[in-house]
């Protein structure tokens, strides 16, 4: 089966945050505090995705306020922080919803995103993953994480579902969704 | 009609912000504001242009308390935040400054700015803009949003309209104003 | 001997901060405080270099808070901030830990390192540590500091060691520890 | 004269600091305040240039707190901000300091540079410099502002002046100045 053919099938898109969502860099406060990078671009790919009737979903190792505030402004329905088990949070996710794996896509970029990706419908990597992963995804984008590649791998999905000029044409209509 | 018989009638500059003052980081702090990154050849780039004449404005979707500090240190005549309908926002500064569409020049990056690039008279993309957005650009930077591509764009239309020396040899003239 | 006979022996990898765990830069707040960028990719590489039965330290002429909470998170056994005189440092170590110095590796990337990596059984720069400092170096990473250059590193020394694919199999198993 | 001849004469080094010991990256603060990024092997070579008996000064058009602190611990002698009229800035320092202008070497990146450094005895431009600067110095740097081009500056007069060896032997001697 095709990338393609795997993404005509997805409802859900999953995706790791550090080196995915964002460029991997840590901007550690005198507090402990971790400051991070995300892009205007993901942003907007993520409303387009919402407008063509994608869900969305993080699931991360690591702890953030600040990522708490940016899922509830991307409307984001699934928030997984300090999630070091990460397919068994995925089966949670899957009962909850009431999805098979095969509608599911994940974008990743490090080896603890392995073992999610081998259950997934659609597996995809950033640029800058790590050699390992990338041999267990079916989509490795051109953009490296954190500059656009979550975009990237939504626009394929769109595209590949036959709904990419439609919400392009649609994005001024969105109400009180942030980017 | 050529880029640069466009950029002869411009006297005024409307900007995106995300991706194209800034290179389209979003730094989210522990309570949800955005810091961004803009950049000082910008900066001085706006300084030329109001010596030479030109007057600035910014629209963008997103709303950040930063970019306020920046507009006005910068003197930016028209600051329009949050504004998810880009053309309606353009009408209202045509009608308010009593110019005509075909003075107004724009650049910008996502495909949010596509309506409005089709109806000023110059339309400009950033290095780094997706590629929806540069087929309806007049000109195309070689430089990326947030490192200078704002400056190339106002280098080229002061050159246009045969200012570019002049400018160049006032900008130690200037007293008050920021870059 | 080859650097990985040499990699075969070590049992702590002590790193130097700017520039090598972080990309070189200093963000100076209002305050005098810098922050610092470090990588997520590094963090997990020392996640595995545990696993993997490594011990890790750090030696630096600097001084920050936000190391400091780093270096905890990340369960660094040894960590030396404004340290001038990295070879009197390392000689503390070795006493301390009871270890000789072909056990230890290190990496770093400026001309204030060259002394101690002529004193360690592996030495290691990053991309873009400055000539002088390549010369004096068994390895040097293809990644620069800040974006994964240490977890580089940390891997060559897993493998010589044949220890990376247990290690990678094992990531999930860990309990309680940051990257 | 050759640039290694001019550099011979050098006994104060000035700099611009947006976009020459910044990568003119300003992150604005919800306050206004800008935060930028120096980088440490800039930091070092200021360390090897004092220790081989250069002076240092910084000279800028804008004003930032963070880098009255910065300049302090790198122990700048002149540090004169908000500084528009640059020339006359450096007419002050040259009476002050009883120095010939060929004595004084500027680095920097961008238009509002040119007038002072068609006084002083050597001029250097950022990597990353505007063309117009680049055509009035005698040196310009492989590395952009912000990444260590004053770094490399300050090597290609230290080396000129045949002190380079010396004063790298000599990095562990230093007490109590940052980097």
């Amino acid at each position: 089966m095709t990338a393609e053919e795997r993404a005509r099938k997805i409802v859900l898109v999953l995706m790791d945050a550090d080196g995915t969502l964002t460029d991997g860099r840590l901007i550690v406060m005198p507090d402990g505090e971790e400051l991070k990078s995300y892009h205007v671009h993901d942003g907007l790919g993520m409303l387009l995705a919402r407008i063509g009737g994608l869900e969305l979903g993080i699931i991360t190792g690591k702890t953030s306020k600040g990522l708490e505030k940016r899922a509830a402004r991307l409307r984001i329905i699934e928030l997984h922080q300090g999630a070091l088990d990460k397919p068994r949070v995925l089966e949670g996710i899957l009962e909850r919803l009431g999805i098979a794996a095969e509608a599911v896509a994940f974008i990743g970029d490090d080896i603890g995103d392995i073992a999610v990706m081998k259950t997934v419908g659609l597996a995809a990597a950033v640029a800058d993953a790590v050699p390992e992963v990338k041999e267990h995804c079916q989509y490795v984008c051109r953009t490296p994480g954190g500059r656009g590649a979550v975009r990237e791998f939504l626009e394929f999905i769109l595209k590949a579902q036959g709904k990419w000029e439609d919400v392009c044409a649609r994005v001024h209509e969105v109400k009180g969704a942030g980017i």
